[in-house]
């Protein structure tokens, strides 16, 4: 019998109604003669809540204890998830992660998955019960109660359709899908039916809120088919799965800009084998996550390495860049907050090499500067002032014809 | 090393700051060289808004779902007392009842402790932790999350305190103590140093309800001594523990008034073996609560059978009582509502016969008139107008001396 995985997120489970509106999808698939398994987030803000609660009481409250207190806010959604597929007249049970059988290691707050026990599961689908799964949690050697960080509910559910071998998951949110590029700046984004894991993979990196990278990795090395698909209608939404051996591929399939970075540059370094390593080792050790790196070397003999962090971690990083600067004998560090990465995404740009050279264009006849480029094999990012940043966007967004209707992919 | 279990109610853990008062007595505790495990049970009426959750959902929410929904609010103190021990520089855990080993039956929303795995919480402790245990919870077989019902958190308290051979449980209310007499009635009724078990089950009964009777059940069977104390102040409250064997006892230990019953009477009943079984397992099968039975054989061989149940349940009583006297032949059913129960308790009564007649004389002295009388081996009540209900409770802990303190037990 064909396995469903639906997950729904907090804004879809935000009041009685909606739980409601997610419990009548689930009996719809059921009715359909699938058995269906739902993972459930923690209802609107009940996660924050709680946290205050916990801040209220300690100002940086034991992880191991806060994922206890959290964890709570996914069981509550089960039980009245469970409660409304009842309402509907149909069997249901709720299951926290560790009835779940879902074991992680010990990280507290940002646990990993380590395995899943489906047994109980599957006993409870052979009743013929819509089974409820508690999201973002799990259980520790130990027996504590784990969670498994942002994105968390995502990382549950595909791990489970993963582990069950089901036919697909289904990720319902409150967007229509995957766009081509953030809607709020590019009036004309389209969402795109289907898009490869890999190109998923860097929107989520690039700001793209949808779904959590992890999920979006576990569902790659697992091959789980999954779709991103809006929960207050009856769209397909998009689906997310393997396109990278297909013939026909379009060269690029969206845009994002992220304007929450800022630049560090550190001038003059003299450029010897393992420098950049002793740098970037260093802000590593600190915890700063560094995206991109780029290093121009003069006929000097001297570089200058220039790398992008949060914003908010900027001061800190400067710190560290200045303290560097004179370890090294290079000539000084600065730092620019006044800037926006854009970036292209498709798994296409690996065989096309004219795509950097038709952003590069587009850019230049909007009169925009390019303050550093840095490249992977399917994505391509340009730095800009941010003040050009949305029209930057929405230029590129043009020029790639990402508002037209893309081919049919088979 | 001497072990202590903490119980702390609801309205002693309603907010940040009261957690914290709670924190700090654990931790005196703990400072005085002893082990401490903490129960606590959900804060002030969260409970009831998940009950309220769940009823928006389904008005009768299946009672496995309600169990894994309101278990969160004990997981939700038990989290947050851990933080604030913390928070004051001790080392603390939370566990759920599950994670303390707490098995119980499989009936849901009112389930029975079958055993406690002490292990996890005795290795916490060994590692100079304090522990503690999300009240009210446990698991069964399956591991499917039940909850104990009314008075679960002290149910949890005592057995976790048997288990653990701990020296004493204290349970932390919002009063005083266990007191002679309701203090909003009898201004001058003192709190009780010390009481037996006996005594406290016939107290709780009768509407002190400080603490449930199934906790003080479990407290006399496994000889756990436990204090009723305030958790405002630093007073001992009441100690209650076995005084049964006591040389020099009190007679009476105190008084209580239930104006919440009502009374059904069978007139002309024939008096023949099993009859009386005949009516009152047809009343229990309905799920009807009876307290005072009475029945008074006439000259004629005909019974009049009178009963009281909660005044809520007094129209079911009397469609019953009605088609009993129809099938038994009897002369009619009729009721009475304008009642109030009068009762003194004190294991002390077993052996002195003048009490009754005190009772009987102090109401007497105040005209009024008794309804119905029955008796056990440690109570006396009698069913009055429920006019003089307050009058008469006056009356009768004034005869008995209840205002004055009593001579010490040794």
């Amino acid at each position: 019998m064909a396995l469903l995985v639906q997950k729904f997120g907090g804004s879809s489970l935000a009041t009685a109604e909606k739980v409601m509106r997610a419990a009548k999808r689930a009996v719809a698939q059921f009715e359909d003669g699938r058995q269906v398994v739902v993972v459930v987030s923690a209802q609107g803000d009940y996660t924050d809540h709680l946290i205050e609660m916990a801040r209220a009481i300690h100002a940086s409250p034991d992880p191991r204890e806060l994922d206890a207190l959290i964890a709570v806010g996914e069981q509550v959604s089960s039980a009245l998830m469970a409660l409304a597929i009842h309402k509907l007249g149909y069997g249901a049970i709720s299951l926290t992660g560790a009835q779940a059988g879902i074991r992680t290691d010990e990280v507290s707050t940002k646990a990993r998955i380590r395995t899943i026990d489906t047994a109980r599961v599957r006993s409870e689908l052979a009743e013929g019960r819509i089974v409820i799964v508690a999201g973002f949690q799990g259980v520790d050697r130990e027996d504590n109660i784990t969670t498994l960080g942002r994105g968390g509910s995502d990382t549950t559910a595909v791990a489970l359709a993963a582990a069950l071998g089901a036919e697909r998951c289904d990720i319902f949110t409150d967007v229509e899908g995957i766009y081509t590029a953030d809607p709020r700046i590019v009036p004309e984004a389209r969402w795109t039916p289907s898009i490869d894991y890999d190109e998923l993979l860097e929107m989520a990196s690039l700001g793209a809120q949808v779904i959590h990278y992890r999920a979006v990795e576990l569902a790659k090395r697992y091959d789980v088919v999954f779709r991103v698909r809006p929960s207050y209608n009856e769209s397909e939404g998009t689906l997310v799965c393997n396109l990278s051996d297909q013939m026909e591929q379009v060269d690029v399939r969206g845009a994002a800009l992220d304007a929450g970075e800022a630049k560090v540059t550190i001038r003059g370094v003299p450029d010897q084998p393992g420098v950049a390593a002793r740098i970037f080792s260093r802000i590593a050790r600190d915890g700063i996550n560094v995206d991109m790196i780029v290093q121009n070397v003069s006929e000097q003999g001297l570089a200058d390495v220039s790398f992008t962090v949060m914003e908010s971690e900027l001061t800190r990083a400067m710190d560290i860049a200045e303290s560097l600067s004179d370890k090294l004998s290079a000539a000084g560090a600065e730092s620019d907050s006044d800037i926006a990465k854009l970036s292209i995404v498709g798994i296409g740009m690996r065989s096309h090499a004219a795509v950097a050279d038709k952003m590069f264009r587009a850019l230049a006849e909007e009169g925009i500067n390019i303050l550093m480029i840095s490249t992977s094999e399917i994505k391509l990012s340009c730095v800009i002032r941010r003040a050009a940043g949305e029209k930057a966007l929405r230029a590129v967004h043009r020029a790639f014809e990402l508002d037209r209707e893309s081919q049919p992919e088979e």
